[in-house]
């Protein structure tokens, strides 16, 4: 059973303002609810038509019936369970080797992609403008799984962090130079930029290097990579220097 | 002015039996189309609200009202103009470098990414195996742009295409050999498998060797990248070998 306040109170959830009034976001399905929760995701309270799938949950564990479910999901075709988690404080930005900067990312399933990047390439520190898409929408749960919970992701004003941190600074773009012919640093600032537009003028100013990824097909030269894909192919690059070193 | 059998016609193409009785697949939105026409796709007739945008398109232009566009269009919401092209004939696969093969690709966006990719990375022939998603699909025109027209795409038994190559067959895979370690031909055959369930058992048995992209993180074991990002790292990585050799 759902009480018509918990409705409220969950599908509120599906807006940044209110998670971050209550301090909650919102997970569904059997997978990226038990990822987070072995990630080590504080769970609050878990809505299910399948109780016997949770039995590490105990007695956050609410039974429901799939039309309950439905009222309160967001996906089109509910997943068996929704869960309600506590968003965790952001962790100090530890600058202990490469950090990932995203410069006002608005597509959420770009930015699921990235985290789970992040994870995959041991990046620990994720800084995000502070236009950037929130990580706890729920598209973006649903695409980064566990990675979620693995990577500290801190949304800041990104020009003072990049002032502020003393390292060099290194932008994705079309103009800059051939990643796979520049000496790239372990301990560093990589900023990605907006989907449209790019790297604001105000991160370009602070940059020491910008990098591109060079083109070795016929496409035209106005198109540009994904911004997801490039930075799995720059995240990768970075990588295999820094284990070739 | 757009006639019943008219709108039976374009909404039956979002249905690949019907795109291949007709010959014809659906493009929508001013800058896709735009895109297609310039890569040198036939166009065949266009739907718009604005006319005066495609001047280019000559006598193939049909003024329509929004409210028509809304009945054939098949996005949330529409975006001026629908087009309908010829499939173009697949050519014979050139085997002039690196041929890229798909075993099994379910997810449009996916298969939509890639192409884009062997577009940028100048990658000529794309291979799928009979079951990968088409790639006249209406969200994978919507992913590719212009590089639908500019990748030749073919489908085909891909157990039999791999067999009667002669070229060596590289595999990706999780348990594959690091591929920053490994000896890379310019000319051979990258396989990428199934979002679920990798590369299928007789494709592997025809391998001459397995990638795999080295993992950094914390991520845990059963874990793996997406395919389409995967792939950005792998022709990546493959072309940078190429262009340093």
């Amino acid at each position: 059973m759902v009480s018509k306040s918990e409705i409220k109170l969950i599908t509120g959830l599906h807006q940044k303002k209110y998670r971050n009034r209550h301090g909650m976001f919102v997970a569904e399905g059997i997978k990226v609810i038990t990822e987070l929760y072995d990630a080590g995701m504080k769970l609050r309270e878990l809505f299910t038509t399948e109780a016997d799938r949770f039995s590490f949950a105990g007695s956050l564990v609410r039974e429901i019936s799939g039309d309950e479910l439905k009222k309160v999901s967001q996906l089109k075709t509910p997943n068996k369970a929704l869960a309600l988690f506590e968003i965790p404080k952001e962790k100090e930005i530890r600058n202990s080797g490469l950090v990932l900067a995203l410069d006002d990312i608005r597509d959420p399933g770009n930015l699921g992609t990235i985290i789970r990047l992040c994870d995959w390439f041991g990046i620990e520190d994720l800084v995000c403008s502070a236009t950037t898409v929130d990580c706890y929408n729920g598209k973006v749960v649903q695409a980064t799984m566990g990675s979620l919970a693995r990577v500290n992701i801190v949304y800041t004003d990104l020009q003072a962090f990049i002032g502020e941190s003393g390292l060099p600074v290194f932008i994705a773009d079309m103009d800059g130079e051939n990643v796979f012919e520049t000496a790239l640093p372990q301990k560093g600032i990589l900023v990605m930029g907006n989907e449209a537009n790019g790297i604001s003028g105000e991160i370009r100013s602070l940059a020491d290097g910008v990098v591109s990824i060079p083109r070795f097909g016929r496409i035209q030269e106005t198109e540009s990579l994904n911004v997801a894909t490039a930075t799995a192919i720059l995240l990768s690059e970075f990588r295999r220097r820094g284990s070739s070193s």
